[in-house]
């Protein structure tokens, strides 16, 4: 095994793939989605590949961007699918050793309920478990929860934060060694080891404890993917990972550092958050094989299709302009800030239409898109990760289950042989796998501190 | 195969069983609650016993019922466990026939969070899943959700029956053959066979679709718990199984009988609902050895766990009170109206002090415990099914996985020569082994009458 720094992978797998025509490839599983063996086969190829973890998008609304049931239709790919956490409760009976991350929003649940599934995946898996906390970037989750209104972006972000803390809380109510089960005694579990956190704030009273015991890896791994300002600030207080999109170096080393210049105040190591840009791989035994590949999946896309997308990321109906004429000038919206200024960088950048940037963006879906040889995309990720740009990679398959294949077959490999990325599994948990520490218990820490407190008084 | 009218049974797993010490019987797996493979192997068990479904209790609280973190350290069994949806979804890749079902609260869940885990589940297992409709009773549950008091009883149904409301509606957005995902013409769903709720009432406004297709069975099957008037009254609605706490055939036919005949002013059919009480078997190879096994979990019970475990059924804290002494008089809380009622009736009857009531109810809480050889108990069960006191049971193990592996290896085999249960699943669905039908989409319906309206006008 090399001693050079290693990079941490995750496989980022939505039903039939990433590219938003991905459903009709030849080979593709179209019904992705609701499909237990398709997503048991993804997990095994995943785990065979020594993947850190598996990674779950999740939305809370059926996203239809208002542009007609006809042209809807035929942008169905992502409308229906499992409930991440049920799908990765499945999955973990039917994987041993790879990560299982799910998204699941502050905004529009309670963290009596997410403290206690995340606890209950964690000991399902016995410690592989990890939470993706976003705040729901989509104004229709709103309508599906009896609002008016989505939240608006700044309160959404003062509710996580508060959100976090209680779930924390809740998973620090009983101490590791609480339950003790003693039949000789009778004694379920030693009394003083429990903790009632009793926390009463502006968004939630919760009185706990959890009912169930502290999580295998005292919490789940907290990953997090806004890049707002406000989504930094965060990430840099809380999170663990960071699933985020780059489209440059130069813009991923900014982001990098912005990132971990932030976690000095929270009195925070910066190697304990891991910066992972999302990567979409286009993989040929040559360059012009995944030039091909890739112009086989865009030749799939019907223009409403791409004008859906492209109003659905930005928050605007883009179907009244023209196909062929540039980007219109976009004010800001209540969904996900960095996105929508993203896409604008990017059109302004490279100076494209309509119909070049719904090309541009169909796979990705701003994310980056990476083409050629398992060598050449080496190259580049290796580039990225030497450079302070990234810890590691959101793997983004264009379509599956063969894109994912192509990349454990072919890519991994060439990883491995530059000494870049694991041959085997070191740990049982998915903080080990990303080299975290295990959470010390907030009310054994703070006992401790105030016993401290007392000697020195 | 026989012709005879079959029974139907449930297996009730909690944790390390249903008595009150089972977790310090010498062979109970004591830390049952939050260990997948002891799980794994009682669903597998309940299959190889072609048991209809397993079924799981919930609560949203850590029951400590005000009685001293000491005495509470004594009673922790049911503190922690598994979340049902988690953990029920990785039992759907373990096992293959099965039904899954699971207990979940409307009173502090969402309409859209709940039609979408269930459909997921529903996918997962390939048509197995089961809803247990619950409207919470422990006023410990408030207090992890933000709220200062538990929800009245009335209004707990009255939101409780608008629940089932919207989640039907959700469960059926997609109609059963929408998803055509026709590679060839790229078009994902059909545009008119997607329906958009857009539901507004007292207590939801949820625009919906769901973002998870129509379940594989069209709705998971409704279960209920309540005994209560409301409860009754909802269940002869929505329900499609009661589970419910009966201790003499007496009171079995009346409440059979009551709720059997409420079904016709809902438009509803006798055999739709199927009414499986409770039962607590304790299995020996002579009587005298089912008394000595019955004697020796109820010597488990330390007094203080007695007396919390009473507390907590009747709402009131009884530690006051001398052991060997009557019940005293209780007044109606805010609690499950039904179970107290239940416990009053049984201490009146028996004339029981608070001890020799805990002793009773220890095992059971407040189901009928039956107690003798295979045959003896088989008897019991024949009698009740054939009297019109059930059409099945959900056995409650006195502690596992022990007691489970006794009813399948001794019971059933019994229940089977007598020609009372299944020797092989007949279909694939929890739908199909219960005998229920499948339900018509409400949208489709309203169509093909208002069609039929506009035809006869």
């Amino acid at each position: 095994m090399s001693q050079k720094k290693q990079l941490r992978l995750g496989a980022f797998l939505p039903d039939a793939g990433h590219h938003v025509a991905a459903w009709r490839h030849p080979q593709a599983q179209a019904d992705g989605g609701l499909n237990i063996q398709h997503y048991t086969q993804l997990a095994q190829t995943a785990e065979r590949g020594k993947f850190d973890m598996v990674f779950l998008a999740d939305g809370l609304a059926v996203w239809d961007r208002g542009q007609g049931k006809e042209a809807f239709s035929r942008s169905g790919q992502f409308s229906v699918h499992f409930e991440p956490l049920t799908l990765l409760s499945a999955l973990s009976v039917v994987t041993k050793k790879i990560g299982l991350v799910a998204t699941a929003s502050t905004t529009y649940e309670e963290p009596f309920h997410l403290a206690r599934k995340f606890a209950s995946l964690d000991y399902l898996s016995g410690g592989r478990a990890g939470w993706n906390v976003v705040t729901s970037a989509a104004e229709a989750a709103a309508k599906n929860f009896s609002q008016e209104e989505h939240l608006q972006h700044a309160l959404r972000y003062e509710r996580a934060t508060e959100f976090l803390e209680v779930v924390t809380k809740l998973w620090d109510s009983w101490e590791d060694d609480a339950l003790i089960r003693d039949k000789e005694s009778g004694l379920y579990f030693h009394p003083d080891k429990l903790h009632i956190p009793n926390h009463k704030g502006k968004h939630f009273s919760v009185r706990g404890p959890l009912n169930v015991a502290r999580p295998v890896q005292g919490y789940p791994v907290i990953v997090q993917a806004g890049s707002s300002e406000a989504g930094q600030e965060l990430a840099a207080r809380t999170a663990e990972v960071i699933f985020t999109a780059q489209q440059t170096l130069k813009e991923a080393q900014a982001f990098y550092a912005s990132v971990k210049g932030r976690l000095a105040k929270y009195g925070r190591s910066p190697e304990n958050l891991k910066i992972m840009p999302g990567v979409f791989p286009i993989i040929g035994s040559t360059e012009q094989e995944a030039k091909e590949k890739y112009q086989q999946l865009q030749d799939l896309i019907h223009p409403s299709v791409g004008v859906g997308l492209l109003s659905g990321l930005t928050g605007h109906d883009l179907s009244s302009y023209p196909l062929d004429g540039p980007l219109p000038d976009l004010a800001d919206t209540n969904g996900g800030k960095s996105r929508l200024q993203l896409i604008k960088d990017l059109a302004q950048r490279e100076n494209l239409t309509i119909r070049q940037l719904y090309l541009w963006i169909a796979g990705a879906r701003g994310h980056r898109t990476i083409l050629g040889t398992p060598e050449q995309i080496a190259d580049q990720l290796e580039e990225w990760f030497l450079n302070d740009g990234a810890d590691g990679f959101n793997i983004m398959p264009p379509w599956l289950p063969g894109g994912l294949d192509e990349f454990v077959d072919f890519v991994i490999p060439e990883l491995q042989r530059r000494g870049l990325f694991r041959t085997e599994y070191e740990g049982q948990t998915l903080r080990e796998h990303l080299g975290l520490p295990r959470p010390v218990n907030q009310f054994t820490a703070n006992a401790a501190t105030r016993e401290l407190v007392s000697v020195l008084t």
